[in-house]
Parts: structure tokens; C-alpha cells; sequence
């Protein structure tokens, strides 16, 4: 049989289709069965437990919103991609279809407050929504039970490594259905303004050449837009001190747990949930198990451990004693500061943390920077990189001077004894 | 001394006046340590982890927001009636700072799921929050350390024995800081247009008459707005049949939880946080510790117990198998129902739940119904009750019919035996 | 030869397809070259210069939009109709061509100011528009040199007389394309929250039954709103009384050119534009030439005729001295108005004006009422009329009262000699 | 007596407040009877005949909103600004009423289609606003019959002459009270959403230093949005070559006209309006007569001059046929394409019109670049220029290249005959 070259969407398609009402796209609409069963799964449903914008809600309060909702969103920017002419007629609709699946499961390897339970517990969301696609779970089943080879399909696409590149573009690039959708979410959900754009636009403007999507040189002034609401989100929400200094509370609770673990403290709280990871011999099944509710319970049940230092950060944290920042003008200061809190009784491993957030607003994507650039078509059919083409983006990219901005972060209680610095 | 009577809310003032940025009020403004240092409290903080919407976000999805923010949102509505030339004018200051108070606090009583919650181990939130007012609370220290009297004078606001009605109408009435800020939040959370209104006009034509607040005949339509908004988010959203599955699916885990605790069934997990509420000797102290994500995580306990009826309907919750519902014609049918489930090996008190919801749109506010009125004020200076100033008002009041809607909520496996009904 | 029964859209498909950036719709979209041809025929362009909302926008300030945008947002509601499953099946391409130019032509019969105007000259726009549509005109030319009848099969739409009774209803009845855009828009425009709805749902919950249109009982809410929206709107905007006393003003005018004209009085102002109207022997072609600019012109000029009442009444309405207003008791007041009126030397005919606004929120839809009403498919497909099946419609058709308002319009000179009323 | 040091705007507060209902700020306020005269006069009436966006709602056909509500924003932007504790502080009442008068009244001066007309007739709407607010206006009267040195404070802020520099700024400098309405305005009305700021935010970080008007460092990021959006209104909205070809055809008739009068030509159509532009003699009374209303109908009778350009000039401005454009590579090619116009018998002087838009997107403010720029205070309390604050602003100033783009605009008939370039 023709499969999948010969599949067709239309047979597949749901006699009542439904439709999720959302802030953001107005309507989601689920046209295919797999689609709703995926999201209805437990590592889908799961998300709901896991916020959006981790520590970030500390600051912008109304943005409470979890990966659930950003994941159907991201769906349904996929779903508005297919329908887009060019893209429409480039796919078959076995392409469509992993599309789809791949940009709405694309988060479910997150764990609980993401950033900082990897930072300590090691790993990476995308090597664990691959093997969650890939091996004994729900959504694994609900894939293969469609056809043996999807699995693989949607996560060599959430991997990189799919050979049809466009499908790698639509998820993540540089201009992806997930960046979209999460700008435009966090940004209404934060009622900040800069994270607007004119999707419509981009969209309306996306065109196919040399088996990759491209934009019309009339969409460049939307994706200058898009690239400056990326900056300005940034800066303005996710590096806020405050939303990084809940974050540094969260890892040094995680380290200080992992610490005591393997010294061989005795735990009055029962961490069975936890104690895969400690252990670092996490299954899928545990790690689905993992989300902020337990997280939350056991950093109520820290409050009562005999170890100080871990009952007073868990206090720190359910009541919102965070840490306080100040500029770091130079790492002989961090050592300093460090000596100070030690000499005050802090220890400084776990009270003192400095970061340097540096924010470049185009170029260099993820860690490796393997994707490459947005590539514009001009009105004579020739393709350049975005910088060639807009006079914003090539101005940041030949500035000297990118803002960074390197902090210390300490608990209140020795803000006196820093106001040297 | 002349506290409170010349108490001025400019003397306790913050040099530096904060603002927290809000998606339905733009900015909320904290211009008194005190405000600031309630939001800060563990009672506040702990609504972070109780959703506003129980279980309406199973429909609408990104309806995600906690009674956190919500609660931010009934203070900043207070703050901008206080800002009208007539309240400013009516009332002193220490009046303003109460009934600012009483609008952040009004909502810290609420239990985790409130309504299943309260529906099983009994109690009110109302009276809970007078509690932990007057109580040994975080938020009570820091009312008290203020000015002693200061618990008792927000707590009788929200108790509706103040002296001064018109604090009583700021905070609840029929058109109150509390319903205007919920139907704002909820609508533009879910994505729904139908709570939108005109709350500035509305604002705009109040006046005070004989100790209480009027509107002027200029905001009738406005009004009409606000009530039709009310009556549709009701019917569109909060008593959505999904949403009501999920509540009552809830109710059901709260139930069986109860009942096994009565019968000295030895529970597996570690139910201390449920203890207090079990034995009906709940303190202050106690209920700050019960949040969402304590019960989510009993809930993933239950998964393991050995009654098959809490384990069975916690996975259900957790796996979002909610139950199948349909109309209910007559109470004869409910009992034929139990009986089949009861055959089916579905015990009737955990899994057949009836419901009647119905809702009038106006006039009968809270269950005692004690609320007076809107009422208008015409440019003669009469008053009148609003339905005789608005037509549609009147209308709905003297039709015979009010929408009402009576379901039976089942397990999904009996549903083909139950198609007869 | 098989047209038109064989005629397909795809083949009239431009090949760079059109879209035009709408605040309302986002994009209007233009895939046919006779559309846009239509677009920019004069006929159409001339609707540029006449405003959407007459004397409203002397209230609404910013409601400055004319009719030429609110007949394309109409186009491209017929067009988003057609997208849907039901009306997509349910017409052939013929019929589809012919409803997307009946919705984009439906008000190019209007004249400048088009309720004054009409209430002095006579005619009525909707014979107008058939007019146009059927003689001597760009848009006949467009129409015909397409195919010959369908300057006919559009003009049946606007006349009610197709027999095709679904595209009468998407262009004209109690929920059709031209009220949803001119509800959204007239609503964004003014600032006011009154007119929002939610057209999505209302288009997701059409079908076809017995060869009409009708709703979902799941659309019911929706619809609701909708006819809310359109009685706030109308109170609240379309019969605001300084809208109301500035459409009197232009009335009296007109009316005063008319009489003097009929009188033979030696105007000063070359009227040529206006001559055709005011001997009742206007054509396609003089029409055309009649838009706001030129009426605007006549009303400089006319402030500098010997006539006293014309030359004072352009001035009054140039320099925005409306009538002033006052509730009328009953019809003796009238008349003992206007003699007083006539003692202070302002002749009663062109000074004293009275109207009585009566607005039904449902059911009498047009003059003639020949309209049927919006009927509700339930779950068993039976079909009911709206009120049926809504609370709201059916409370407010059993009210006794209806909202009127009776008022007279005086010149201010008058107004202390009118406070014994 | 102590006026204007003692002036107390209280003093002439209106008993009833009005509030003007508005698209961009919800309300704009009226508090004085001063001011809301100054609206009610002829000259402010006339900028209702005005449209804001001249040519550009050929492009974006919702954006077709007056000089007047610009003017009404502009105002309600400067009391806003009043609002703001740093701005209230500053200024006596005098002053305030001042600058809100200028913000009200900065547009009076502009001509019908102002750019094209200005263009041609010469003159300066700056200066046609100081004269109408200095010689013989209602808004002179009005102004001068409050306190007779009134009009010339009001006129000297708008001619950058005030003593008080911050009045200036608040009115006319890089980040002011009529570019920011303008932005808001444009940007809503035509359905894009280039031109979001945060109005608020910017706002809320204004501080005084050294006598002029400065930002806290906390608003730069909402400033680098604000001076984007304007970069992103000029290229998507303002500079929209479909809109310079609408401007073209304007001032190519308005030349005409100018020079066949010039000529001696003997005009059918009675040019009175315009005469005393024509002859470089216009009083502010003249002036006032001309609005677009006057222009529009010239045309229509220009298209039955004998003179053939100047009738087509007008048929094609009045049924849309704009002049198509080409990207022009040197001014050789400018030449040639004279020439071939010439030999297909379209003189070049009125059919064939260049030009060259460039923005950049900060720094050189108006013609004469005498505005300083937007300064910012950082936390320490020292002053600096923006770019020094902002890595985009500063980027975009280093950068080389600047867009620029060079068109040539001809009619559509030889658009063949220019394929060769």
C-alpha cells in the first residue's frame, strides 16, 4: 500500500471537529482524531502542571500560564502554516501531519521549573521529549498506533535531523511556530505591549525556495518587528532580576537537595518522586510523573527538615523572600561578597549566585548556532540574509556593544553589609 | 490622639510607589507599605497555588489565572472607585484604607478547588478569611501592627457589618470591585468576548445618595452591559457541563477521602496536610498549608491506594477521563441511572452526581438574597430600583422562564447503557 | 455553452491575489479581478466621501469612517461566510460571485447625508443601488461585460427578490453581513465597548435547513450578545440626541433649499449638482456626482445667501450651533413651542423639529417586516424561532415597554423662554 | 493683581465636566470652559473637514480620521502628562493651560491635503497656526478675551520661542504629545500594529533635570520601541508608494492650477477659495473657508475645464487612477523617461514626478535639527543621550546605510514604453 505517500488528511478528519477557544488564536481547532488524543495523553496533560515562564510570574504576575496552553498554541501556528499557499502545495500530507504532532508535542520533555531543574539535575527538554516520543508512553502509543514509523518521524524532526528541512524550520528556527506563538502568549498574558507582531504578515509573505522557507522582501519590516519584540521581551520580562533571582533560589534549593542526597542526609521528606533523578537513572515514567505540583509539595515538606539551610531556602521560597541583586562590577568583588556572607553565616554556595545575561537579538540561535539565517526574496528572485536587507537588524549585528548586564544575587539580610561595593 | 478620624493615607505613603503590571488593569498601584506588605504575606502568596477558575480550565484552556492575581485586580478596582470625585469625597481616609484592604483579603479564605472543596468538608470562605483577619495570621499581625482595631474594621466589611454601607457595596454587592474585576480576568483569560463592559463608564456615574452608592441615569446601558455580560460568562463559561464534570469529579475524590477516613481505612499516603479538615478541627495555621499543589500531589498518591474507588477516580482526574454527561428530564430517571451504574460495578455515590444549575441574571445576589438593589439616580434626583430604568432589566425579571439546565454526570463505560434515557 | 450552472471561482482567480489591511477584519481579501475592478469603479470610490454615520460622529468624535470601508468589510464578511462548511457546500461558484458583488454594492445608492437627504428628496437608497446596478453606470459596465445577466441576479439580492432565499438572508436580514460590520466597526471606531460580538462563533454555529439559514442552538449566547450589541449601539450611539439635533439641522437645510427652489427664489450659489434632485428628474449619472464634498461646498456658499434662514441655518451647522433638546411631554407642548418660536422671530418649519426614537431590539427588522426571523436547529433537529430558545429575546418581546424617547429640537436662542416646559 | 503667577485652573473648572468619547484614549477630558470653546470654534470645526493621513487611506482605507480628533488626542496626551507627579510639580497652572491650549490648537494651520498644498502655495502650517492664534480668529477671541496675553504664550510654545523650554518639549521634540497620539492613532485606525508603544510606561519615567523634560533609565526600552514604531510607520504606512503617488497627482494639480492662473487661463469653475492663495495674499479669514470639502469639489468642476490637463488630472485623482512608479536608478533614466513621456504626449512637468523618501529613525528632528535629544537619567543621577543608553539607537546611528528610496511616478498609459529601465 501507498503509505505514507498516499495518505490523505481528509481520510483521518474528525466528523465533528473541535475547536479549543483561546486567548491568543481565538479558535485551535482539532481536525484529526490523533490530534485530540494527543492531547488528551498524561505527558500532554501533564503541562498543565508546568508553568510557562518559570520565575518569570514573579514579576509579571497575570502571566500564570503553563506550557499546555503554549503547546496548542504552537500547534496551532503550524496548523496556520499548512494552510499558507506555498506551504500548502510544498507538503504531503504525511509531512502535515509529523508537522503538526511535532509542534504540539515539542515541550512535553520540560521538567518542573525548567531552567533550574536542569541546570541541576543535568539533561536537556529536548533530548527528553525525543526519547518520550520515542519510547514507553502514551503519545508514543498514540503515534505508533497510527503508523510504526511516525514516532521516529516527528521527533527526527524536533531533533534536527528530519531530511525535509522545511519541517525543521516551521518548529525551530529562527522564525518558528514556538517563538511565535510564545511571544505573542507571554507577551498578552503579561499585558506588556512589546512582544506584538504582525504574524499575519509573516506568514502572508512566507515563501518556498531551494527546498526552504523564505520571506518577500515586503515581510521584512513585520520580521524587524518580531526580532525587536524578541529583544525587547528579553530584557523587559524574561531577564528580569527579579524573575532571575527566583530562579537562582529554585537551583540552589535543587543543589542543596542533590548535595544532602548524596552525602546521605536523612530525608524526613519522602522524595520518591525525586529520587530517579538524584539517582540519575530517570525512565520516562518517572520523569512524567515530575511536575511543579510535586515540586511544590515537597518544598512545603522542606520547611520542616532539620538541615538549615534547605528549610530556610524552601521558606525563602513559598513566601517569597527572594534573593536581592545588585551590579557585578568585577569576580574579585563575587569573591569578596562571598567572604562576607560566609563570615555572616550564609553559606555561600547556596546564598550567593552571579549571572551575566547577555542578549544578542538575531544570529546566534540555540547553543551550536547551526540554523541559519532568515533569507529574504527579492522582488528579482534572489535570495540574501535578513542583515542585507534591513538596516535595523545589520545595525545591532555591526554594533560593538551588545547589553549584558552581570549581576550578584545574596539574601536581604546582608544587603547592609554590600552597600560597600 | 485623632486616629483614625485624622488619619491621612499621604503620611504612610512609599517614597517610591510601586506598580505591578497587570493584563486587565494595565497597572496595578501600590502606593502604601502596608498594601505592600499584605501582598507579600504567606495568606496571599499562598493564593498563587489556587486557581481562579477551578475547574473552568478544562474548557477554556487558557483560562490558567490563580485568585492571586484576581485578588491584585479587586484592590486596583477599589483604588480607581476611590479615585472618583464622589467616594473621594465620602469617605476618610482610614475608610479608603480599609476597604482597600478588605478588597486585596477578600479572597484569601478560599480552599484549594473551592467549591468541591467546601461542598465536602463544609465551611465558607467568607467566614475563613474573617478568620484568619481576626485570627494568628501573617495578614492579621500585620493589619494589627498597623492600628489594633484595623483586623476587625476590614473584617466587618467583608462580614457585611460595617457601619458604613458603602464599604460593604465597594466590595460586594450587585455591581462590586470583585464581580467587575472576575468578569474582566476571566473573559480576556479565556478568550471569550462575552464579559467584556464598560467598567470607566460605569465608574463614572456613580453617586452617593443617602449613605450609598447610586448611578446616574446616564449609566443604565452600561449597566445592562455589565448584567448581560454576567449572565452569558455564567452560561458560556462558569457552568460549562465539562467544567461542571470536572468539579464534580473532584467533589467525588473529596468525598471518598472522607468517608474512608470515617471508616478507619489505613491510608497509604501521607494525608497530614487533609488531617485538620478530616477531623473538623481546622486552624488558621492548618488551612495556609492546603494549597492546589498539596492536593495535586495527594491526588498522584491516590493513583497507589488500595481502594479501587479513590485510586480509580484520582487517575481519572489526573489522566483528564472526566465524566460523560447528559440532560436529565425527571428524578425518577436518576435513580434507574444509580441502579445501572450499581450493576455496572460503579458505585452510585462516587460516580452518578445531578446537578441543576440556573441562573438569573439579576436581582438575587448571594444566597440570602439580603443585598439591596442597583439603584438609579434620574436627573430629577429620584431613585429608582434598576428594572424599572432598563428595559431589558425588567424584561427578564418578569418572564416566567429562567434558563435552568439539569444534567446527570456518569463514567464514560456506561454510557451506551444509559442511551435509552 | 454551461455558464453560468459550470462557471468556477478558481478560473476568475487573479494570479497575485489582493489584500487590503482592514482595522476590523485584519485583511480583506481580493481573489477576483472583478471585485477589484468593482472596488475601484467610481460608484464605490465615491462612497469614500460620504461618512458611514451621518451626524454621529459630531458625539463619537473619532467615528469618522465612510461607507466605501464599511462595504468592503461587508464584501469580506460574505466572503468569510463562504468559507464556512455550509454555505460552501450549499451554493454553486455563480451564486457566490453574485452575493460577495451583492454585499460590496448593497450601499452605493446612498446620498450624502443619506437620512436628511433622503427625508426631504425622496427616493431610497436601496432602489438607488438597484438602479445603479441595472442602468447606465461603471459598475453595470463591470458587471455586464462579465456576464450579461448578472447585473440582474446582483440587483435581485439587494431587491430581496433572488430565488435563492440564502443569499437575500447573508445580505440582508436580522443577522447578515452588513450589520456584523457595521456593529464591529461603527463600535471600534466610536471607542465604545457596546457593538462587540462574537462573529466567529456566530459563523461557526450557520446551517442549512429547508433551504435557509439558521443557528445552532450552541450559537444561541452568541446571538444573544449580538442583538444586545445592536440595541446599545442604538441608544447608546445611532440615537444619541446631539447625533439626532445635528441630522434635524441638515434636514431643515435641504428642506429650505427645496422650498426656496420651489418658490423660485434667485439663488446666489450655482447649484448645479443639486438641480436634478430638486426637480425630481435625477439620474445614475447626476447621483454619482453627489457626494458630501459638494454638499459640504453648497453649505459655504449658502452662508452668504440673502435668504435668512438658509444662510443662518449652513452657519449653525458649519460652526457646529446645533439645536438644543428638551423631553417632549405631548403633542400640545409642540404646538405652543412652536409659537413661541414664531414670536422670537424664528419660523417654526425650520426651527422646531420633533422625532420619537423607538428602538425594538428584535423582531420588526425593516419597514415592512417581511424579514423572518432567525430560527434555532436544536440537538434533535427541530427548528424554532430565536425566542424560543433565548431567555433574553423572548423576556424582552413579552415586555410591555419598549424604550422611546420623544424629544424637541429648538434653537438655543429659545431655550430660557422653553424652561416652562 | 496676581494673574498669571496666581491663576488657579480650579478657579474655572466646569460645574459638569464633559468627556468626549474617543478610539485611542477612551476618554479625553474637558475640565474648562476655555477649552472646550477653543474646540466648538470654527477653526478647530474646520480641521474636521481635514483628514490626518492626506494621501495614505488610499493604502490603508480604514485610516480615514481628521486633523480634529489628532487634535483632540494631542490634547488629552498633554493632560496626561500634566497628571504625572513630576509634570504637575513643575508647572504653575498658567503654564499648564498654556501647553494644553498649544497641544489643542498645534494643527490649526495646516491646508487641506497639506503636504501637496503646501508644496505648490508655499507657506508653513507652523506658521499659519501662530498667525490664526495671533490676528483675527475666533480662537484669537477666545483666547484673548480669557487674558489678553494669552494667544501669544500659546503661539510661542508652538513657534519653540517659549521661556519655559519644558512646554516646548511637551508639544514639540522627539518624544511629544503629537507624535505619540499620531502613532497610537494611525496605527489603530489602519489595522496595523507598528505603531504599540507603551504610552504609559514612557510616562511614568519622565523626570525634570535642569529644566527640561528627561527619562528614567527604567523607560529606555520603551522609548527604543516608541522610535522603532515610528520607523515602522514611516516605511509600512507613510512612505507607502502607493501613497506618494497620491500626493503626486495632488500637487501636479494644485501646479497646474497655479500655473494657468498665472497664465491668465480663464477658469470655468469659480475659484473664489482659492484666489487669494493663488494671488499670495491670504488673510487667516480666507484660509479658514479652505478645507478639503472646497478642494474636493474644484475637482469635480475641473473635469469639465477646457484646459486637458488640468481635467484629467482631475478625473484621474477623483476615480483613483493614480500615477504607477518604478524604482529610479539615476537621474539619466529621470531624464529619458521625460522625454518618452513627452513624445506620448504627456507633459512631463505634470505627469512625471520623482522623489526620494529616507528615515532615519531618530536624531534629526524637523528640518532644522535644533531639538536637542531624548535625554536619560540613570540610577546614579547623571544625564545622558539616549543613543548612549540604547545598543539599537545607538546601532541604528552607526550604521552606513540608511534606507532610502528613490521612485519615479508616471501615468499608467507609458507604462510599457518604461519597461526598458
Amino acid at each position: 500500500m501507498g503509505f505514507p505517500e498516499n495518505f490523505s488528511l481528509k481520510s483521518i478528519e474528525l466528523n465533528e471537529k473541535r475547536v479549543i477557544r483561546d486567548a491568543i488564536h481565538d479558535y485551535i481547532h482539532v481536525d484529526h482524531l490523533i490530534i485530540w488524543r494527543l492531547i488528551n495523553s498524561q505527558e500532554m496533560q501533564r503541562l498543565r502542571r508546568i508553568k510557562q515562564l518559570g520565575g518569570t510570574y514573579q514579576v509579571f504576575q497575570s502571566a500564570e500560564h503553563s506550557r499546555f496552553v503554549h503547546s496548542l498554541g504552537v500547534y496551532q501556528v503550524v496548523r496556520r502554516m499548512l494552510e499558507t499557499e506555498c506551504l500548502s502545495n510544498a507538503l504531503n500530507d504525511y509531512d502535515k501531519l509529523c508537522v503538526m504532532c511535532a509542534g504540539l508535542l515539542h515541550d512535553i520533555g520540560h521538567g518542573p521549573f525548567s531552567h533550574s531543574f536542569e541546570g541541576v539535575f543535568g539533561g536537556n527538554h529536548e533530548d527528553m521529549t525525543v526519547k518520550m516520543i520515542l519510547e514507553d508512553s502514551e503519545v508514543h502509543h498514540i503515534l505508533s498506533s497510527f503508523y510504526e514509523k511516525l514516532p521516529q518521524d516527528v521527533a527526527s524532526i524536533i531533533q534536527h535531523t528530519h531530511p525535509h528541512h522545511i519541517l525543521i524550520q516551521m518548529v525551530s528556527s529562527q522564525l518558528d511556530a514556538d517563538r511565535m506563538d510564545y511571544l505573542l502568549r507571554d507577551s498578552y498574558m503579561s499585558g506588556t505591549t512589546y512582544g506584538h507582531f504582525d504574524m499575519s504578515r509573516i506568514l502572508r509573505t512566507m515563501r518556498i525556495r531551494d527546498g526552504k522557507i523564505v520571506y518577500k522582501e515586503s515581510g521584512v519590516q513585520a520580521i524587524e518587528n518580531y526580532i525587536l519584540a524578541r529583544y525587547h521581551m528579553y530584557w523587559q520580562v524574561y531577564y528580569h532580576p527579579t524573575a532571575r533571582s527566583y530562579e537562582h533560589l529554585l537551583q540552589c534549593i535543587f543543589q542543596r537537595v542533590k548535595d544532602l542526597y548524596r552525602e546521605g542526609y536523612d530525608f524526613q521528606t519522602q522524595l520518591d518522586y525525586l529520587i530517579p533523578m538524584l539517582e540519575n537513572r530517570v525512565q520516562v515514567q518517572d520523569f512524567v510523573d515530575l511536575d511543579e505540583a510535586v515540586v511544590l509539595y515537597y518544598f512545603k515538606e522542606f520547611r520542616h527538615e532539620k538541615d538549615f539551610i534547605l528549610s530556610d531556602l524552601a521558606s525563602r521560597f513559598l513566601n517569597r523572600h527572594l534573593f536581592k541583586y545588585m551590579q557585578l562590577k568585577n569576580l574579585d568583588d563575587l569573591k569578596r561578597i562571598k567572604d562576607i556572607a560566609k563570615d555572616k553565616g550564609y553559606h555561600p554556595d547556596y546564598y550567593i549566585v552571579s549571572d551575566n545575561q547577555k542578549q544578542i537579538p538575531y544570529l546566534h540561535y540555540g547553543e551550536s548556532g547551526e540554523l541559519s539565517e532568515i533569507e529574504i526574496l527579492d522582488s528579482e528572485g534572489s535570495l540574501s540574509p535578513l542583515p542585507m536587507k534591513s538596516e535595523i537588524v545589520s545595525a545591532i549585528l555591526n554594533s560593538k556593544r551588545f547589553k549584558s548586564d552581570q549581576k550578584v544575587f545574596f539574601p536581604k539580610e546582608i544587603k547592609d553589609e554590600l552597600s560597600i561595593f
